[in-house]
């Protein structure tokens, strides 16, 4: 067997990405070893046993022997991870995170990073939200599935080539986007869909049938809310770390719902025919390129 | 073997939902003979190849010596079928439908039906519209799915009674609403979340970087579009019949989303997650009361 690429991998915050991307790099044979650390004691005791990583400790003595830190937790608590860390980072460690808002992230390392901002690598890998916690994670998590790297300008090119690599070992498909595009993206096919589907359930709970309304919702009605139930922590979080662009989508939205209201109030069957078909041709498209 | 309570089933539109029922009905051995008639020849004779049905013949003939049919042809085709039918039918003969609306289907049978009207009990079974066909019939199709009858106030009682039991043996729960009821509970539940699905896709497919797009949406996206891909003409169709009561869910979802707008323009994180919140704790909860 060749030697590990990775020497020593440090997750802050092992939960199921965390520890998916541990577990991956370790049944590719290419980490040596693994901390992990984290607010809960249970968690990581839990990853210890599940072999995503071999010990426990500190985020300052996690990262003090580290090659790589991935950065796990909840993006809201970057800043203050970021300031905890960096006076204890190796001057070469490479330091990446697996947020799902990246203008936000950049902003932060750039304000903590101080003198390591260049080997940080913002990275959203896209996989994952319907489960959480380290007893889900699995190796395989990543396989097929989309990363994207946001670097800064000031990014140095082999910490990039590191991240890449890191994943790349996942089984991940990796890609580059600024931090914007990166957001403006996600906005539109997923933190969109969330907001919708959240406003509707909500709706629909609101009034007083209620109960005969969710009593009649058969298969199409499951589909369409199951990311409804997504957590309401994370999805405000998201949202306020991604306004404008968000704005941006409801309002493109907006307009047309108000267009399709028209056509259905004017009784126009051919124009309500062609939006329904644009729509079922392309999502058809999307089902056999995409596999999902 | 107890004596079929169905004597003799003719099955207008063998298509999924015909052919199930027939085959439901075969299956819990409560009829005696099923005939099918409709447009497409190689259906009806793929129909007997499945032994959903054991005969085909014209409508005329297929009714004249029915004791019940089942109308499963498209909702637009209701008017002209139950006008060719109705000199054909036996006196007692009881009609039902199959229809996803169902103030459109009872105008017509008060303008079509005659004398036969009191013998005409609409209804709607909410299973299976994934698929299509004959093909795709299966006896357990409607097996604890809901079936709405909604009579009218001319509907006699015992036409009412062998519907409902015709719905029983297929394993269906039966409930019975008035056809408006029915057309503003599905508006909410069934034909909203569609056009809302249906109005993102063909919104995304539109931009100059859809193919972007489309290239990083995800399980959340694929869930939530799903039922975009359904039949633009069935769903034309469903809209025109359900005008005003979808008109009136599209405005109050209009009104939600622009609350949710403003309260994200605002940065206001409190409310953002009490909505979120709201939602996901209905979905989780319809989650495990439907068994969806």
């Amino acid at each position: 067997m060749n030697t590990p690429f990775f020497k020593q991998l440090t997750i802050l915050g092992v939960g199921l990405i965390g520890g998916s991307v541990a577990l991956a790099l370790k049944q590719a044979g290419q980490v040596s070893q693994v901390t992990g650390a984290g607010r809960n004691l249970n968690t990581l005791a839990e990853a210890i046993k599940l072999g995503a990583i071999d010990q426990a400790t500190t985020m300052e003595e996690a990262v003090s022997t580290a090659d790589v830190v991935v950065l796990a937790t909840p993006v809201g608590q970057f800043p203050r991870i970021m300031q905890a860390i960096v006076p204890h980072l190796k001057p070469d460690a490479v330091i990446t995170d697996v947020g799902s808002t990246k203008s936000d992230v950049a902003a932060a390392a750039r304000e903590h990073m101080g003198k390591h901002l260049p080997r940080f690598v913002p990275a959203h890998p896209i996989a994952g939200a319907e489960k959480s916690g380290v007893s889900a994670a699995r190796a395989d998590l990543f396989l097929g599935k989309h990363v994207v790297l946001t670097p800064l300008p000031e990014t140095s090119p082999d910490a990039i080539d590191i991240v890449e690599r890191l994943w790349q070992t996942c089984g991940a498909k990796v890609s580059q986007m600024t931090p914007l595009m990166h957001d403006q993206v996600f906005a539109a096919v997923s933190h969109l869909p969330h907001l919708l589907a959240f406003a509707l359930v909500a709706e629909l709970d609101n009034r007083s049938n209620a109960e005969q309304l969710f009593g009649y919702a058969a298969g199409g009605f499951r589909d369409f809310t199951r990311i409804a139930a997504s957590s309401p922590e994370m999805w405000r979080d998201i949202s306020l770390a991604n306004k404008q662009p968000l704005l941006k989508e409801l309002k493109a939205y907006q307009d047309q719902i108000a267009y399709l209201a028209a056509i259905l109030e004017q009784g126009d069957g051919v124009a309500l025919e062609m939006l329904f078909q644009r729509a079922s041709i392309a999502r058809n498209n999307w089902n056999k390129s995409s596999g999902n």
